[in-house]
């Protein structure tokens, strides 16, 4: 099967009044930038990178320059050793000066990255995650780039610590029975009334979900802590629920807010502070311990995340395959966390659809906890084959490929 | 004067034989997206950010999308507050999402706000380093942004800071009559045969120049060792020779190759790996001390300096103001760096047309030590005004504004 042209599409859904909010993005449409590897067959591989409106023609056109030179390869012999494509890519000097590894065009990245695995599965006929637990794990890491993290993790390490999981393999193929857990972030966006976040944890609550996300961040922290108790009362003790601040504060303020929010008991504080800033993460989670900092949905790329886990600068890594290069270097990054044993828990830039895949692998083949995945609902009736959560668990995918198809 | 019109343009240069090749950016294309102020009046304020080519219009478009709420304001009032309007670009919620702070957005940014003070000087009629002298330490503080940074930096200690300094100012002023030294970047570009960086090794020691860098980071490290060790015979024990790897080791392998390098006595190696890796330059700055480490042309803003301030992961700090959000953030990282007493030496993407006067003011307001600025020459017929070198030693600029102006 041979790529014999890419499309590339710009496409922008409005959401329902309030939904998607938080504290730094207060009005948003939701958005992909579409790398679509058409093919000799019907097949097409689709890629996504999550945008949020205006600025997605930027990632449309680097996707249009990076991915011409995959037209004309063959995706079994492309994918047998994708590391080192990957590597030019990211490299393409005149861009890289431009990143290197971050912003445009490294969401341009994510986007062909993805429609190259999902191209890979649709041809051998299987969901993305059967295909990645069918490499051997050299196979998996071929299609890795580990330049930059030899100081914590090589190639023979990858492969030695990919081998050590397979071995255990079957003990933990039993979530591909249960599904996988869901926690709901679309009962507390930042825009919505008290009235409507008490409702939608009810609703949440009675579709199965036990664990619910609530956006902080407010300019008054007292609005945050009036929220944050009302959700906390309404969804009850034993429900699991998380707090997002959408970087909205500054490492002082965190470290102010943060305790007096302690008061619900939240399962993890999100995004407390500016993305990049390691250090400010590290001061939030050693005071606000035993609570747990996460983050990841804005870290560019597999070096900063590398700084994150260097410094226990997360307790909690939120890496996004439509914000990073794609599934590459998701599961390059997720080597690199279960080396330093900290959890996986996507953010989902792509509602879930593609990660839903990513988190079966990660657990089966990487031997990351077993824990839940973000589910947003919003962008259900756009999607070929939506993620299809039943009691509040996703469940495993049977169509080929990623799940990124999307209605015309 | 008013902001009538925003016009952006995308110009590119090509540059002559090897000039500009380094390890990482083998056959570059220098180019500028250019942001230009119309007014009611014939002045324009013209604002850069350096590209290598193919990608500058995305810059471009992006200047297009931000700068729009510029039209229609004063440039005094503008700039009374400038630190307001930087924010509120920067956190622009759909192209926030596209970075946040890095990448083409904040490309774009650093050409939009560097046209604010290019038409800030000229409706002065002063020179750039002479305006920003001329400011109060509260009115050059309005004009920053230093969110992110209050668990380090706040605004009271911003002008405090300022104000000391600024009480030994005169002491500082011999630089207005000797000029400003320079160190000259093209004698070693990685692409230049044995035999031209000896020819041009002499030619600049000739025309006054002490301080010269050599492009490294070669595939096989014997090449950079034969070179630099060419370069220091050529110059002499005297010069001051500085070796440039431009991202392009791991970790081990910089630690491996700075340490045989060593033996032609460098003053700093720049950039020796990923320049997003902290840690990496840390562990590299404590192993090859006594030399230093330099970095800072690929951090985009102010939160990553902190970081490496932080970590004492650079020992010469290379902001760029045509790389972070212009002048304003380039400013504000100065203060940061003046706190953490590491020296500010800035990477020339402007080609030193604008550095050169903030050089002068980091030196006379800020009380940075007056050691050299990088020079390339490879730009100087583009300009209306290029810098004058005489004697290996920038001449203080006269005419009004920031040096930008590019011929048609």
């Amino acid at each position: 099967m041979v790529i014999s042209a890419i499309q590339v599409l710009d496409r922008r859904f409005d959401l329902p009044n309030g939904s998607g909010s938080d504290a730094t993005h207060t009005n948003p449409q939701y958005a992909y930038a579409v790398c679509v590897l058409k093919t000799d067959t019907s097949l097409e591989g689709i890629g996504l990178a999550f945008t949020l409106g205006a600025g997605t023609e930027l990632v449309c056109q680097a996707i249009q320059f990076l991915s011409e030179k995959l037209v004309g390869q063959e995706i079994e012999a492309l994918m047998a050793n994708f590391g080192t494509t990957y590597r030019s890519l990211v490299d393409s000097p005149s861009y890289r000066w431009l990143g290197p590894h971050k912003g445009v065009v490294h969401l341009a990245l994510a986007a062909i990255v993805n429609a190259c695995y999902d191209l890979w599965a649709k041809s051998r006929q299987v969901p993305l995650w059967k295909l990645l637990l069918d490499l051997s794990p050299e196979e998996l890491v071929n299609t890795l780039d580990l330049s930059y993290l030899e100081d914590e993790l090589t190639r023979e390490q990858a492969i030695q610590l990919l081998t050590e999981q397979y071995k255990t393999r079957e003990n933990r193929n039993s979530v591909l029975t249960t599904g996988y857990k869901g926690y709901d972030t679309s009962v507390g966006w930042f825009n919505f009334s008290d009235e409507l976040i008490v409702e939608k944890t009810k609703q949440a609550l009675d579709k199965g979900f036990t664990a619910l996300k609530l956006k902080v961040g407010s300019d008054d922290p007292l609005r945050d802590l009036r929220r944050a108790t009302l959700i906390r009362q309404t969804a009850g003790e034993a429900a699991t629920i998380m707090l997002d601040a959408n970087q909205k504060w500054n490492v002082p303020q965190a470290l102010d807010i943060c305790r007096r929010l302690g008061s619900i008991n939240p399962y993890w504080i999100e995004e407390p502070t500016h993305p990049d800033d390691v250090f400010g993460h590290q001061a939030i989670a050693r005071a606000i311990a035993p609570f747990k900092v996460a983050t990841g949905e804005h870290i560019p790329n597999k070096v900063i995340f590398k700084n994150f886990l260097q410094a226990k600068a997360m307790d909690f890594c939120q890496v996004d395959a439509v914000r990073v290069g794609g599934i590459s270097e998701f599961l390059t990054i997720s080597l690199l966390a279960k080396k330093f044993n900290i959890p996986v828990l996507p953010h989902v830039g792509d509602m879930g659809q593609i990660h839903q895949h990513l988190v079966l692998f990660n657990h089966i083949g990487m031997g990351h906890e077993n824990l839940f995945l973000e589910h947003i609902p919003h962008l259900r009736s756009y999607f070929v084959h939506p993620a299809n959560i039943v009691e509040g668990y996703y469940q495993v995918p049977q169509e080929a490929g990623s799940s990124s198809d999307l209605k015309p």
